[in-house]
């Protein structure tokens, strides 16, 4: 793009979108029903990618994004991007990824918007106080599975373009879209796609923008680095089949047992990682980060009681940060094939898997963290002399990314949260993972920029996940404004 | 009752009974399809006591239990034996019991049958080759929850009185039925019941008959010990809800964390209990007892390949069967509250619940077990310094039972299984736990014989459980011989 305007032009160009601003603004507030009813139609459909059985709702979803764009005039394309190889050696087709474009003009930027639509499972038995899959407004929170991750986000950039559609607005920059339905369980083809997209779909994408993720307080929020993570399943196995524990206890050692054994050396009580290597491979935290943590608006105390525990890891809030965004965490989600029900059931069960994973930072390597955790739970189960058998695999092996906070996509955010809230951004990472960061930085070598819309306390993959009316809205008008920002860019290479 | 007969008469009347034995089995043999299809509707019926969502179904199970016996012209009693109070504070009326009497000759001996029609959960996906609740017959085996562990076995009985009546023969004993719905979680409101019903229901009865366990081999056996059970719940609760992992793992402790480090305190690898006094309180093994154990049939290969595992925990057949019937166990079951499906899901549970019980053995005293595993538990708790809440509750307290194996009720067992079977029966204890049979003893002060049909390989409470047609027929038969040789025991009280 070329920008060799005068200044007075400039001014004037700035106008126009002030104006414009507003107007879309006024039509995202008259328009706000049919959003919050559009993310009802999505938000019941259970598209939960972890569970094989629904596939075919996952299937549904994807096509029910398409429809949507095809709707506003895009170029929609449903991507093959082949098979899923389940544990038991089966094949599964994975959920097609949903490309579309708005304009193409060459004038302009083109950006690139990420999300994703499957959700975690959730069953209301969890502990849900509503239908996880009947999206259902309390005190202006919009609950349902999905809603915050990635659901509403996703609908709030297609909402945007509609806005900007509606009031025979030219979009400001080309809008491309890549929407997938295996985010929650590693992205599964979604890497090659990319590849093979590169010089194609994505030869012409300047900038990626990706809002799969949330604010760390009340005030807005720009993301410039997520975790990675490494899931692993462990598994132990022992007799043929499950056996009753009074007619065999006390003639088996049980697989639990040597399960519960190994879990036990990954963490110390007090959080620790005993893995070795893992903690060694971090980057150290330099000055001008702890300064960056410093200032950043975030209270103990409230996030104590938010999350409900009398007392936090650490007990200062540049360690609690540092620990939630830089520093590598392990968690035990859970043990498959061991009796999970309420009640009672007296049952040695034969074959045992364990779930845990480990967040990545800088400078940790998937490949080596894969080698470590395995060597370790094999030596430690070697010194166990059990006859079960171990077999500890990595089914998730996702990098941490980090960008440059000078980078003028963050510049643009900025600017759009301050035309749209009236505040500064937080300058923040996330503790959570969204692979696809690193494999764009990696594969097309786009800056990125995550600029999230979603609340501190969403809940995301936990009981009563929900989003707020108010976030889903505001987060629309971001998006526009965001637009817009963006197209004022100059690049340096004119 | 009064035997003052001469040999003579004696001879004539043990001539009578062999012949009213062949006629009877071939009775049994020629409506032995009968049995199996009442076997199948009784399985049809998901009478899991341990999931309060299946109440109903347990309700209709004990109904058609009534039934049954009242189309045989017993007088039944479906008797109501009060609430059960959920973990919630709730309460859920609990399966009546079943008595039914057969017969009130004052000059004939009165035995009590016991029996339970309530099963452990099932599920397809648990890793069934057939339906759990649809009875089918593989190779002379009738695979379905319950099949062995207690329908079948009840049925025999039933089968064994139908029998005698269809033939217009007095039945040798007057017979009683106690038919319970609670027993594999804990048998709530049964003793309550005997004791309420001690000078009425059971004040004539002279013995008690139990055919809840099964044979240790191919050879049929006579049980004269049960291990008893204390069942534990360890629950570690920590923030108010699921968290995400990646979002917040590195601030909390966690409570999977806290709950996988102490229960790794409960068992050394090579499965000794660590938990202090338990061990102390095991009755020492006599040189009689290992004498005994010596003689048993039991092949170390035959019971490693039957269970699939490389190797047992002791490797010779006293130390192994000893360690099965006399000495207690640890065993794990799995835990409630953390992610247990298929696939992957990256969460901290807020609340994980932990069951594990140890069985017991004498001179175990459940009440003693339970202070010794609760101190334990938050001594070990307490050095993590952990912020998460541990909650330690004994939900099912059972003492081991032990008869005397040169009680006349044996004597009349070797010859039942003799004329039926042709051979001598092992005499054998059983690692599981029939709590009720103490109760009795302790209640009643009857004497008290377990007379297993069930089959070595049953397959109680694990997968695949089934009841060989082969046990299922001819155990009917071992139970009219029975019938036949109790009426022969003298009684020294004429």
């Amino acid at each position: 793009m070329n920008l060799q305007v005068l200044p007075s032009i400039l001014l004037l160009v700035s106008a126009v979108h002030a104006f414009q601003y507003s107007e879309l603004a006024q039509y995202v507030d008259n328009h706000q029903e049919d959003y919050v009813e559009t993310l009802r139609e999505w938000v019941a459909i259970e598209s939960d990618s972890s569970n094989v059985q629904k596939r075919p709702e996952l299937h549904r979803m994807m096509e029910t994004v398409a429809q949507k764009l095809r709707l506003l005039g895009g170029t929609v394309e449903l991507v093959n991007v082949g098979e899923q190889e389940l544990p038991d050696g089966q094949t599964l087709e994975l959920p097609k990824v949903v490309t579309a474009q708005f304009g193409s003009d060459p004038s302009k930027h083109t950006v690139c918007i990420y999300g994703h639509v499957d959700v975690q499972p959730a069953k209301l038995e969890d502990g849900w106080a509503t239908d996880p899959y009947n999206l259902t407004e309390i005190n202006g929170n919009l609950y349902g599975r999905g809603a915050s991750d990635n659901k509403a986000p996703v609908l709030a950039w297609i909402h945007a373009v509609e806005a900007y559609q509606a009031l025979s607005m030219d979009l400001p920059v080309n809008v491309k879209f890549v929407i997938e339905g295996m985010e929650e369980t590693g992205s599964n083809g979604l890497d090659a796609m990319i590849l093979a997209q590169r010089d194609t779909f994505f030869s012409d994408v300047d900038y990626i923008i990706i809002s799969d993720c949330g604010w760390l307080s009340r005030r807005p929020a720009l993301t410039y680095g997520t975790r990675g993570n490494c899931y692993f399943f462990a598994e132990v196995e022992g007799p043929k089949q499950d056996l009753h524990s009074g007619v065999y206890g006390g003639t088996v050692i049980e697989p639990m047992t040597d399960l519960i054994g190994i879990l036990d050396t990954l963490i110390s009580p007090s959080g620790k990682i005993l893995i070795p290597g893992i903690r060694e491979a971090v980057a150290p935290l330099s000055d001008e980060e702890w300064r960056l943590y410093q200032d950043i608006q975030f209270d103990l105390d409230d996030y104590k009681n938010k999350i409900g525990v009398s007392q936090l890891m650490y007990n200062n809030k540049v360690d609690l940060l540092a620990h939630r965004w830089r520093w590598p965490t392990v968690s035990i989600h859970g043990i498959e094939g061991a009796f999970s029900d309420p009640g009672t059931k007296t049952v040695i069960p034969a074959k045992v898997t364990a779930k845990f994973s480990i967040r990545q930072v800088p400078d940790m390597d998937p490949a080596i963290v894969k080698k470590q955790v395995t060597d370790y739970l094999h030596s430690v189960f070697a010194k166990r002399k059990s006859p079960n058998k171990l077999k500890v695999t990595m089914v998730i092996g996702a990098k941490p990314w980090l960008a440059d906070i000078q980078h003028p996509l963050y510049e643009a955010g900025k600017a759009a949260v301050k035309r749209v809230f009236s505040v500064d951004p937080d300058l923040i990472r996330e503790g959570g993972t969204i692979p696809i960061a690193r494999t764009f930085q990696d594969v097309t070598a786009k800056s990125i920029i995550m600029l999230p819309i979603g609340g501190f306390d969403d809940g995301l993959h936990s009981q009563n996940e929900k989003m707020s009316r108010y976030n889903y809205i505001e987060g629309t008008k971001l998006f526009i404004a965001y637009l817009n920002e963006v197209s004022q860019i100059k690049t340096t290479s004119v």
